[in-house]
């Protein structure tokens, strides 16, 4: 119920090391990134010999409610997780960080990406004769590492890492170090930061914002981190290839107080809005936004535009897990229960409504006919992304391809389909001239199908060989 | 933890008479007034002779989250209650709607406000033999009504309201009436909703909105409505006096999609945003606002002023019951686990915080040293309210007078104290010319002291004699 | 699914006055007296000033699960409560002590037995004004209390108790006093116990025995206990009338290891085996119990007959809430699930099965067949009771008289219908010679018919007026 | 709480083919096997091509409180689990059902005993490159299963037991197979029962009475039974070595109403009394029994002995989780919160009490001294089974051999130390006459030290290498 019709948030990301409040800071940590992911979270922390888990289903706050579970979590050394299920299901099992032992020791891993030839892997690793008891890329990775024959666990990632494909930004923790690594197209953000003499690896910087440290720099697409008592030691494991940040992240999904790939996320989403403007002019009174996801985009097409900006649509923050509808049930209820119109704006204007990405767009033709109801005389939706015609592999949660709007309708079609007066998306080319340019690339295959790592063909018909057929109750108590 | 330095919300009351799913509709009533109580919420339903309660501690749809929840609700009436503690401490027993048998039948009541009378009233009942369960306004209430030798429903009720000084909207249902009444000086708002033949009383307009219904006209002041079989009839049971409608609705309760007395919320609080800029200037590049509560009076003093609108400041919904602080704070915490500052934004720009009211002050002291250390140049407060110099005692949840800190310092001195730029009020004038003229008078007694129905002596000095020295458990199962 | 076809219990009442651990105390007395009810439980303290409560549903040990209450239940004086529903149903509300504000200020009441002459009472006190908010005899009191001019507790319960007829053991608690009373009757057992300086009132002696504190004596029927600073004073506001203990105390409900009425209930509760040996012999090999409540009259049985007392069925006390029934219902489950019989004791055998008491049969009859089917050559039930033909309105929870398989069936119908090979039941005059003679005398209504104190017509139609047409949801948050 | 000073019960396990209520039967099946395990429990369930899992914490009715977990736990196939931690801490990760996915599929695993070789085959596998996810014998087993190249399960599975030192009782599920082993010691039990075409394996035949199903037979030691859509097979893979059922079994775990290794449990129990008296009689009045594992055993001392058989002792079952003591704790509160000696019984009697082991001795000690302060004139304890000097490997959880009272102290020290009249144990040569000749053997480890499989170093160091460092919180939700 959380998000109507936006693609599925993706997992954060989050490690610290060397502060004797580790887990805590974790948590804080964690908290600040709840965003990216609702399903569950956890928290690994280790004090140099032993290493200490919790995690379960639910928001943070709910998780890590009662200080006695920070008691437990001892140590100077943390990672953390939120989830939100891209591959395997909302199964408790799947909450992260994934913990084994192996023959490293104690080993925990926080993931944030999809590997895109996990069943090839998987299958190899079973005729092998290696067992799985959840469906998460993490346990397969474990599974490589834990066969690795290399020296040091250095030697084991990059060897592992090397057999694998797709997109990952991820945390380890063994007994006495933190490690990061992140894939060499660089898909998902991650970045360093520093308190004092704590190092703090995150995956948006908004958390270093809460605890008060510095941004320091992007791990490097291909890099891998380890921070120990030695210090930060950074390993260029394998040579950046074409980079293809997940041009997303700015579009929708991280924090606006964030800076991501270099560049503060408010700064390009207001950007999109501008271009936006220039691109697909509306003759209307006011601008407004579907909020909060859309105000940034908003804001800068009004302030291009020179359309009043307004508030016109009002969100209730007290949504739940479940809501029970009437019998009868209300028209364009699941809108309503998230949206009003304000009708003292609404009415008799002329009005351009901003929307980050539409992806099914039932949820906008409703909100189109509530701010109709109240009174719009026009309404201009104006898109700050291009249409989405494809699937993502590399960590968002779309619809398939047959549920995305885009892929079969065409742009007027969709605006009959709204049965608004007017639909303008963004083009790519406006897309990729709002981004930073620096020497970082992007992905847009959500747009335009050009997939920068190949897919294996059992992901792409959406098959799942191993684990498929086993079903966990998610009552666990 | 949900409301940083605001003044406490003050319940919402909703009723319904004639829907075969009445209590499902309550509940998505209450929903849509969750802003005005968070503690607890209950619903009771009748089906013209037998009546059903559920009720508890929480969010709405954390209290109703069971479908079988409403097959207990039988009925075609119902009313509900969304409790914010005022007088009487956050016990289970005294989440609303309060139920009882007495010489009419099963009565069930549902108030929002705060009568000063109370002790008074309480002693003469216990003299007489009365016990109280409670230490709430509504089970006083009842006491009087279940004493009344009044042959009707109306006649008691008319009898007893007489005796009690104070502000109240209240919803009753007995076995098969919907009762509404609001006090005399209309300080709390109470209107009429009508969809097809199904009456709807509720604290807000945008109950209705939600519901499809259509906004008819306010419970008047000093109106009691009795709507059952023979449809709604209407008795002026006291002659309206000298108006007095809270001011604060607009200024920061009631939510900007909703009309209450007669006006949109929205509208008035954009005139304040445009009177303060007329009123208190500033020299900036931008203007930001407190979210959520003050974007629309941001927005008014953005427009008004010319100086450009721009969300400096990202506010995190993800928050929880209960926070685990680190051992050693993180300076600001309270503010930063809340806000965030937009670094893009604020950087090296004068900026105008707009902010509907300041309370203790604490709060935007931190968040003034937020917004500094993300590099602003300058920080001008505005207040779209006067200094709230006074307590409430009409139903907002004010701290004691001592605890206000514009009850000791002077303008000057608080800006001093959140050392910022400079800080500018909105004037009880310029207040009273942002709101509807129309023939209402609106209290301003936490700006002015000038209250407009006295208050007993007792509760001036913060005693309750009844209640006060049982002390419940809040865990109860 | 706690008791299969026994009467329900009746519950318990502890208090205890100058222990400065007395919430924990009472806990712990609670704890030992569950056997009387497990519906709900609560505990109410006061430290001379300040009154604390705590209650819930649920056994003690889940309503009581956290040290924090107990840091809350502050005081050095505590009365308790165990609950099972008698009149009112099973409502969060009902739950006991029951605690008001009145004109002698806070007040807690805990009460066992049933009142006769309510809907008379509650009647008039609505007439005169009085509002009820629960569907229990304490509220009940507490009204008629709160009305009375007299100038003390003890004058005013004297005047209060007058008016009341029917089974009392009551146990009160106002800011500096403990108060025990018991009705002329003494239908249900109270005693006084001593620990050190420390009084105790207890429903059953095995209270003490868990505390280490010494029995006393018993409250006498009339008598009324006020203890306070000045120690332990006794008034006899009432001369005791004929005698009428509960005899069903001594068959049934109290604990075999209590002493009540003046005599251990294991004594008695042996000579009702031996007597039922006399009346009703069997020729048999062995002689079983239905665990665990027919024990010690089983050993009785045997011990007085020469046949050997065996353990030929095992009881299953790992039962909760609630079963889970296959859809197809495994024949006798109700049964199977709480008792297995012992193959290798039962097969080829004559058996005596010894029950304490009949009250529908069905239990007994599926029973019966469980023990068939593991071989039993003959079945011969022993019942250390006279038939049940009546019900009881002194604080049991009987079935309707024509669910009472007594009422309607001869003891040879019910053997058919038990098909068992012969059935025999202590006479009355043998269960009147085993109980202790001393001057006391014995409420045998549910085997006679014959009532010690009128019923007020309602109650006999089973009609309440008062509170009968609310229903409160039981999932309470 | 739940057991005072005795040994740790040792796991249930349950499996059944062909019922379209498989998963029903199974958590039935679970909960007349409670008293084995009452940590967690869980049923995993297949329809042939599907495998659905439920476990949790907690007892069977606590874990399986709803309906909608059957609903989930489809087909014809299941198996279950109930744990008590022997090996591997009281950790969400270690409730079986273990289930992973591999080379052959799905596959789960209930597992009863203890495997005594763990730490070498657990290190050869991590260096191999295995992973470990928890730290149970389960899923040891499941990787060494997965790494075996032999064809079809049953070669697979031989091969791997081959590897395996210890006592197991093993139920799988397969997609469409239940598969049962026992070790070729047989130190658990385990049986076969029939329900028309319905196969069930289960620990102990209770489970079938309830169930209604006939008992079969035994599962051999060293055989493996497979049954499927062609009915039962049976392979007997080991040929049995010199058996050596656990004698504790009949001594105190199975229900007296099961039949294990042939015998009905109570027939030796009774036994095990008769011999105590023949060996070790007693000058006294009366004999009673620490309620309710030594209630047979009492019995048939009392019968061989002629003194008369008394219910002493009164056993409170409603013990919850956790139990809150007073600061000043009351003394031998432990044993009073659980026991009470029923005066009239005990006073100036001279008494038997037996009881059916004595592990660390505190717990009699205080139950000797309640038994005393009710006025025993004389205290003889008999024990039932011989000193207790040597730990179990196979699968019982007892303390240390520190602990062990008679490790290190002679009967005469335990008399003293117990503070008692007399004390008596039975001989090994007594129980050994005890329990069924046919052509079984009985492991007595601790009693006498001779362990019938050899125990690895580290084992008997209780040193467990792999996942030692890993500290689960407990407070997963």
């Amino acid at each position: 119920m959380n998000n109507i019709d936006k693609p599925g948030e993706n997992c954060a990301v989050f490690g610290i090391y060397g502060h004797k409040e580790a887990s805590k800071l974790t948590y804080l940590g964690l908290y600040s990134l709840q965003h990216r992911g609702q399903e569950g979270c956890g928290i690994v922390s280790s004090d140099g010999s032993e290493v200490f888990v919790h995690k379960g289903r639910g928001l943070v706050s709910d998780v890590f409610s009662s200080p006695g579970i920070f008691r437990h979590l001892k140590g100077y050394i943390a990672i953390g997780h939120n989830r939100y299920s891209t591959t395997g299901s909302n199964l408790p099992s799947n909450v992260q960080p994934f913990v084994v032992e192996c023959r490293d020791g104690p080993l925990a891993i926080s993931h944030n990406g999809n590997f895109v030839n996990t069943n090839f892997l998987r299958k190899l690793l079973v005729k092998e004769g290696s067992i799985f008891q959840t469906s998460t890329d993490s346990e397969l990775l474990v599974h490589i590492i834990a066969r690795s024959k290399e020296e040091n666990l250095v030697l084991k990632l990059k060897e592992c890492l090397a057999k694998i494909k797709g997109a990952y930004s991820i945390v380890m923790l063994v007994k006495d170090k933190l490690i990061a690594v992140r894939d060499p197209n660089g898909f998902r953000p991650l970045c360093i930061g520093k308190k004092r003499n704590c190092y703090i690896i995150t995956s948006e910087s908004c958390a270093l914002d809460l605890l008060g440290a510095e941004y320091q720099r992007d791990v490097k697409p291909g890099e891998l981190i380890v921070i120990d008592k030695n210090g930060l030691s950074s390993h260029q494991i394998f040579q950046p290839e074409k980079l293809t940040f997940c041009i997303f992240e700015f579009i929708y999904f991280s924090r606006p107080d964030s800076k991501i790939f270099g560049e503060y996320v408010d700064k390009t989403r207001r950007k999109l809005g501008k271009n936006l403007a220039l691109e697909k002019p509306a003759n209307a009174d006011i601008v407004i936004s579907v909020p909060d996801s859309s105000n940034t985009a908003a804001l800068g097409y009004s302030h291009k535009s020179g359309i009043k900006f307004e508030l016109g649509l009002i969100r209730n923050h007290y949504i739940g897990r479940t809501f029970i509808q009437p019998s009868q049930p209300l028209r364009d209820f699941n809108v309503k229960v998230k949206f009003n119109a304000v009708g003292g704006v609404i009415k008799n204007r002329r009005i351009v409504v901003v929307e980050d990405s539409i992806v099914r767009g039932t949820t906008l033709k409703m909100l189109a006919r509530l701010i109709k109801n109240a009174g719009a005389k026009e309404i201009h939706i104006r898109v700050s992304s291009p249409p989405i015609r494809y699937p993502c592999y590399y960590g968002m949660d779309f619809p398939t391809e047959e549920e995305l709007i885009a892929s079969s309708l065409s742009v007027e079609e969709i605006r009959k389909f709204l049965n608004v007066d007017s639909l303008g998306y963004l083009s790519i080319q406006g897309l990729l001239d709002s981004v930073p340019k620096n020497d970082a690339g992007f992905c847009n295959a959500c747009f335009s199908g050009d997939y920068p790592v190949p897919i294996e063909e059992r992901l792409l018909k959406n098959q799942y060989e191993i684990f498929n057929h086993i079903h966990l109750s998610d009552k666990v108590r």
